[in-house]
């Protein structure tokens, strides 16, 4: 059971059909939609139809459909705009304008000026303090 | 059946022991390690230990394991860094630096002063020129 749309997000109401979207891909479980403020042209953004806050709340059964569609998704973001690739990603929470799952599929090509997510890059002090850092995480993992 | 895996890739060479890594993670058809140069400390990247080249090379039947692993590490990441949500992305060979799949999962807080890779954004000249953006990704996912 899907649910509820929820009235005050702006990403069910578009797929919910009572805000204007340009809609390019509609499917029982998902939707896709041209970003009205693109990084590129193209910059699309594929949603669960079912509200979901963030990619960890994306329940096991509909994490397959969803990213099969994002594949999908990509290909043809890449081709319909001549790009040499993609760039596919998902903010939680933090820099997550819509607290609605969104997928972004963002078409790039060599040289287009967009430096992305990896500057600045940063160095771990040393080997131990990276191993520290991994530690946490495999316990993080453990609980 | 897994390709066999590419000496010359790094990511085959970190899958097979044979390249040293602070690896976090360690499953049958995943493994995910600390990256050497984080955006923030506790940046990990899952890669599929089958040599797969980008997100959408990646076999249907592979997807799920891979992203539900991928919703695992970033639950791990943002409980073990204290971080209030990541930053979930994959490059497909633009900014691509390894071409073998690997998700970066970036952990995040707010005030973390990333800009993220929505900057500079545009708005399209008008509704027609949008539209006939999305016509033309329409017209892809038709093919």
């Amino acid at each position: 059971m899907l649910p509820a749309p929820l009235s005050g997000c702006l990403f069910c109401r578009i797929a919910a059909g009572s805000e204007p979207a340009e809609i390019v891909l509609d499917e029982p479980h998902a939707l896709a939609f041209v970003d009205v403020r693109p990084v590129f042209p193209g910059h699309c953004l594929l949603v669960p139809r079912a509200h979901t806050e963030t990619f960890t709340d994306l329940p096991a059964d509909d994490v397959s459909p969803f990213f099969t569609t994002g594949q999908r998704l990509a290909r043809a973001v890449e081709r319909a705009m001549d790009a040499h690739g993609t760039f596919v990603a998902m903010n939680n929470k933090v820099s997550q304008s819509v607290p609605h799952l969104h997928l972004h599929v963002v078409p790039r090509r060599f040289k287009d000026g967009l430096r992305g997510f990896f500057w600045p890059r940063r160095r771990y002090a040393d080997a131990a303090e990276q191993s520290a850092v991994a530690d946490r995480i495999r316990e993080a993992l453990r609980a």
